[in-house]
């Protein structure tokens, strides 16, 4: 029913699919970590594959890059050094980057041919990286972390699904490891599946987080090429609640947000009013 | 890559696909306006295609019910009379009858068949449709409209995509005719398609929407079964805004909200917020 010239990826125990036309196979290797491809498709322009799975769209990047960045920034009092874990193709970079009180972003990306290729078939996402504020850091996440003691004011987790090498991004213990290199006021940022194809028990990932945080809030925006396209998004924070965005930043961000694709300080406030289903699916 | 176990959903134009695995093929008739059948998936447990596009699964349809019912009654102030046009499923229809102040539910669903095979197969979403409230007229809603005026509070347009007999519940005249038959407080609902995969032209319906009501507002809310999952839903009214929930209402409510799966009173005001994308989607 879909011949060869469609890009299929199954989920939730290879029941449920999602398919792609593509017009060509633009990029494909082998890394040390995983197999890079880009598709160009008939639908969602280029688009990213790490072993077989969606990641980066043209169509729909700015949703999840947006969101990751822009809401943690306008909570945060204080927002001068930023880490982020994953997030090679550079789209979340992009985003911190159009703030000027932001001095310094690491971004921690284990496979360094990720970000190369996103540099090729991505330059989009990938223009902030060249800021003189961004370190790029080809290594583990999970080991770089541990040895980092309250200097982050924000970490984003902008990783893959909970397996493989990327299976360590949702422990308890990784968590903790993140609260120990956050300030005082610091906030945690990550992608937390679909609830709808719960395939990696989004329950669980909730339940790790409060472990280690006094605030663990959730919300959801769209991401059309991701399985089930709900998309649940973790915050979590040592001292503030998601809705509480910093006063000072307000006139700032209402001059931002006129050339943003998505985010917009209501919008915001409101993603954090969940549903009965997703306060069911995280454990509230 | 997807072999004939499989049930294939293609839309935006053939270009992008959902798929769901199915274990049997439970029922499958031609009714005198479309192909009806019911299918026992793996992962959205039965589904209900008519011409072979989703319509309800067992999963999630409490979403778009529960959404579709108690949106317009948390803000009318009256809502003793509600007319229904289209949905077969019973699904609006159950989430109604749990309000004890409405009179009278018309539900005007030009096929009866997918009324009877809802019963059979969906008797969770029919179970309201014996409620003595509740009048099933199997007639074509474009007709049975032009003959009321200001008749009833609420009308929902329970709809499937602009095209063939349902094009007309999308057009400027026909909002017009609901519109007319709405009393002075009177709110329209009606679900709005997907904006990413933009295939029918959300901006349009909106326009169209606006050249009849004074406020036009827009919504999201995840249809799992749907193609793009991120749907947009109208709110349309003569007098009222989707956020000015009816204070007279909130206990009644935040009593019946223990039991629903997906609405609560602060999703639903939250849920008016909107993001860039959709904004400019919609005209905005």
């Amino acid at each position: 029913m879909l011949d060869n010239t469609w890009f299929v990826e199954k989920s939730y125990f290879e029941k449920f699919a999602m398919a792609w036309k593509v017009r060509k196979k633009l990029h494909s290797e082998q890394s040390k970590f995983q197999k890079i491809e880009v598709l160009q498709t008939e639908s969602v322009g280029k688009l990213l594959l790490l072993d077989g799975k969606t990641m980066v769209s043209e169509i729909d990047e700015f949703v999840y890059h947006e969101v990751m960045a822009h809401i943690p920034y306008m909570v945060a009092r204080k927002c001068e050094k930023v880490l982020i874990i994953g997030g090679g193709d550079g789209g979340v970079v992009r985003e911190f980057v159009k703030h000027k009180d932001i001095k310094q972003i690491d971004l921690v990306e284990i496979d360094e041919r990720v970000i190369e290729v996103s540099k090729e078939f991505f330059p989009e996402c990938t223009q902030g990286l060249d800021d003189p504020r961004v370190n790029i850091l080809a290594e583990d996440g999970i080991a770089f972390i541990k040895s980092k003691t309250n200097e982050y004011d924000v970490i984003i987790i902008d990783s893959t699904d909970p397996e493989d090498f990327a299976s360590g991004l949702f422990t308890s213990e990784f968590y903790k490891n993140v609260s120990n290199a956050l300030t005082e006021e610091g906030i945690m940022m990550n992608q937390t599946e679909n609830p709808f194809l719960d395939e990696w028990g989004v329950g669980k990932i909730y339940k790790n987080m409060r472990a280690q945080f006094p605030h663990v809030q959730s919300f959801t925006a769209p991401m059309l090429i991701y399985p089930g396209v709900f998309w649940t998004f973790g915050f979590s924070s040592k001292k503030y609640q998601g809705t509480q965005l910093n006063p000072d930043k307000i006139r700032h961000m209402q001059s931002l947000e006129r050339s943003l694709k998505w985010y917009n300080t209501e919008w915001h406030k409101g993603a954090f009013a969940l549903s009965n289903f997703h306060k069911k699916k995280i454990g509230l």
